[in-house]
């Protein structure tokens, strides 16, 4: 049986449409109601893994969440990331640059960000919004944006050379779907502060982004900083799909706990001293 | 019935000992099994608020963890805060200064860490290390310490009048409860890997440390970043007392969703175009 990292990874070489990939896809046999349970158990190999991850203080996890207005980046997060300890755990979200961010290099900001050794840390959106929004709103001329792919991958590569794990998720959804989401969001009271103008007139744009992203799986898509296509339609299969492909990650990391520093036994008989001093003072 | 937040809110007025408030407190009638149901339900209540404060993007919460080696700082992470959302919760763990944070004040690199509109930040050990560490060990003298109970009054205050509600909490534990934890890390191998030689030297001056804490409780409990002195040695009632003081300090601001920004008749009107002509393409 095939793991879900090989099920969805993004196939290398040109020519793969993502209009050829199905967004409602999920594996025969595999229903809603499993699927909750069985990310609610993997919460618990997730932590475990976490653990290990913390306590070997050698590697780290960077997670990038990519995919278009409402496929579900809070959602995952929400439902995924949250069987985390946040001790050791962090999501950042890229908003616009700020003007000191603005006055630097596109990855500057993003480097700042990168998780800790023992870290896991989250991006909602990334360093990848700048082959994205940039390419789409003409920001940047074209060769800049093909000289961003190879820096990109110079910079995963770093990243993945001093011990980070890299896993990219491109949330994939139709526009059917966003639209149904759009408007259900405007039926939901507590969610309508949330809806911008923006939402709108980047949904006109949905060809656009999606040949940004066909592009960009292309020319990112490395055996150190791998991307996954998450068919994200069906919510239930896209947490699922994602807790998956990170608690395969990192167990395929075979982690250890580090041994002890200290001379336990020494430390042991201190304890009984200290233990028995305690013992007469409270008898004297 | 008094609130937790009444119930163990720091007194004011010198002179209280924390030798006179009992570690092992718990109130009649509240016991395990219910305590841990009670947290696991307040969880909920605590996402609502935190949700509340993300969109409202007017507050932020900062919550200071402070105690003794084993006091159970983590454990209230784990078990308390992993309720949050990663998105917009984070937590800090303080450890030994960079040689470029030495090279600054003792706040410097503490307000780097605050929480941001909307944010909930966790401190782990915080900038009261430096009136603790600092002052049982003499790393200072006696009156740069007394200067920093004020430095850090008008820091918190700074905070508070920008809309940060300060919780800080102390993890009240007793000597022999250290002791048996200590104990337990020793003969649980999965732990032995983070004993290290200075919880045993420190553990000698459990009794300096109690007196520096019973000063800082004096000096900056104050009415806008209050203390709480938390019974530990029970690691559920700890867990409950603290989720309490933090929901209901949340529950008081009263804090409700923002009205939307655009105009939702509208938005729904240009949907319903765009719904219509996304039909129309697929019929043709």
């Amino acid at each position: 049986m095939k793991t879900y990292r090989e099920l969805l990874v993004a196939r290398s070489g040109h020519g793969t449409s993502l209009r050829e990939l199905d967004p409602g896809f999920s594996p025969i046999g595999c229903d809603k109601a499993a699927s909750v349970e069985e990310v609610e158990r993997d919460g618990l190999r997730l932590r475990r893994q976490q653990y290990l991850l913390y306590a070997g203080h050698a590697r780290s996890l960077l997670i990038c969440l990519q995919g278009l207005d409402a496929a579900g980046k809070d959602g995952t997060i929400g439902h995924v990331f949250t069987a985390l300890n946040p001790q050791g755990a962090r999501v950042h979200a890229f908003k616009v640059p700020s003007t000191l961010e603005a006055d630097h290099d596109f990855l500057w900001r993003v480097h700042q960000q990168v998780p800790a050794k023992g870290e896991i840390v989250i991006f909602n959106r990334s360093h990848y919004e700048s082959v994205l929004v940039d390419r789409v709103h003409h920001v940047v001329p074209s060769d800049v944006v093909n000289e961003r792919y190879d820096l990109i991958n110079a910079f995963e590569e770093t990243l993945a050379l001093s011990g980070t794990v890299v896993l990219k998720f491109y949330l994939h959804m139709s526009e059917a779907e966003q639209l149904r989401r759009f408007k259900r969001r405007l039926e939901d009271p507590s969610r309508q502060w949330k809806i911008s103008e923006s939402d709108y007139t980047e949904r006109a744009l949905f060809p656009q982004y999606l040949e940004a992203y066909e592009e960009l799986l292309f020319r990112t898509n490395t055996k150190h900083a791998p991307w996954f296509v998450i068919p994200a339609d069906r919510k239930w299969f896209r947490n699922l799909a994602v807790c998956k492909i990170v608690v395969e990650s990192l167990e395929q990391l075979k982690m250890k706990l580090p041994k002890a520093t200290v001379d336990i036994k020494d430390i042991e008989r201190r304890y009984h001293a200290a233990h028995r001093a305690e013992k007469r003072g409270n008898g004297a």
